[in-house]
């Protein structure tokens, strides 16, 4: 029994998952994209913000999303703006595989998580998440270009969509560039929220 | 009491609701985007394609849409692509104003929809929906780019997207252009059928 290949991320409705460029700040547009997930407990526990927070379905689903993963893969610029903006404790616990040409010395931090940095491609890279992962699932973490990456190679089981009510206009988006002639789609469950909507699909090849 | 201005499209995950150019045919995509509405009863009754159909949460979305609706606006290139695709019994079965700077004389067809041409812009088409609306609502029928217009001018008040399992790759996006430094959306209802997730927005002004 292997787990699932999978990712998850939130969305605008109009597609995009993130502005331009890490140092540009979208002001409120970019607040209201991740707004589902800052008040809940799991957020506030898994940054060690401190106690309270907000349970109910938003952090049920972030809850979720974390405990069933058992090794995250993402590229080097997600690293990047990561290894800036996360606390000394990265958020991960488990085993991280960043794909990338730089070659550098497996990064551990406090709290079991470890960078593995991954010079052979993504097939490679999911190759070793899927060992580390064990039963659990591999995250393609992002960003948007990692994860077409996997899309289009046909090595994504399913994935969920945290769309927010917010229009960016410009930015990157998710599925620019998605190979549609090869991916069918197949709704799988769908769980509102006052600040989201949680969509899952099934990926199927054409 | 009057109506409200509103548009109700069908979308795929990638942000698309259309083609690049009404000839092309996109095949399986184009049919699984509008594959919610086509075993329902409301649209076999309304284009008269006899008796049967599905009742249900798809069924009432369509039929809800309808019948709130007064007078639809429409672009120039919807109008001449439903020209030729609509029946004689065109599906409107009420007044329709269509943009555009081609002079012509109303067009009545059976069944009640009248397509008056209008030649001096969004505001005056609007004016004369809301009049012939009544206390029912306006309905900004397509395509995107005036659906985008009056967006921008913020002239609209909620929307509700029909959002299907499928990615189009290529097309003409809904949102592309958006104005989002001036609009916010408030998330309202979420309906999740088997065959889409329609999701109606309010409208507000940054």
């Amino acid at each position: 029994m292997t787990g699932v290949v999978y990712f998850s991320v939130s969305m605008s409705l109009d597609g995009y998952i993130a502005p331009d460029s890490p140092e540009e700040l979208m002001g409120r547009q970019w607040m209201e994209l991740q707004h589902w997930i800052f008040p809940t407990q799991f957020f506030r526990e898994n940054l060690k913000l401190g106690a309270g927070g907000e349970g109910g379905p938003d952090d049920d689903v972030a809850r979720a999303t974390f405990e069933r993963t058992g090794a995250s893969i993402m590229g080097k610029r997600m690293f990047d703006a990561g290894e800036e903006m996360w606390p000394e404790e990265a958020p991960f616990h488990t085993p991280v595989y960043v794909v990338t040409h730089e070659r550098r010395d497996a990064w551990e931090r406090p709290g079991g998580t470890v960078f593995h940095f991954m010079n052979d491609g993504i097939d490679s890279a999911l190759d070793q998440a899927r060992a580390a992962a064990g039963e659990r699932d591999v995250r393609i973490a992002g960003g948007a270009e990692t994860i077409l990456q996997y899309l289009n190679a046909g090595l994504i089981d399913e994935f969920t969509i945290a769309l927010a009510p917010v229009l960016f206009g410009a930015g990157i988006q998710l599925f620019e560039g998605v190979d549609a002639s090869r991916i069918a789609l197949e709704q799988r469950d769908v769980v509102p929220t006052r600040r989201a909507t949680h969509l899952t699909y099934t990926v199927r090849e054409r």
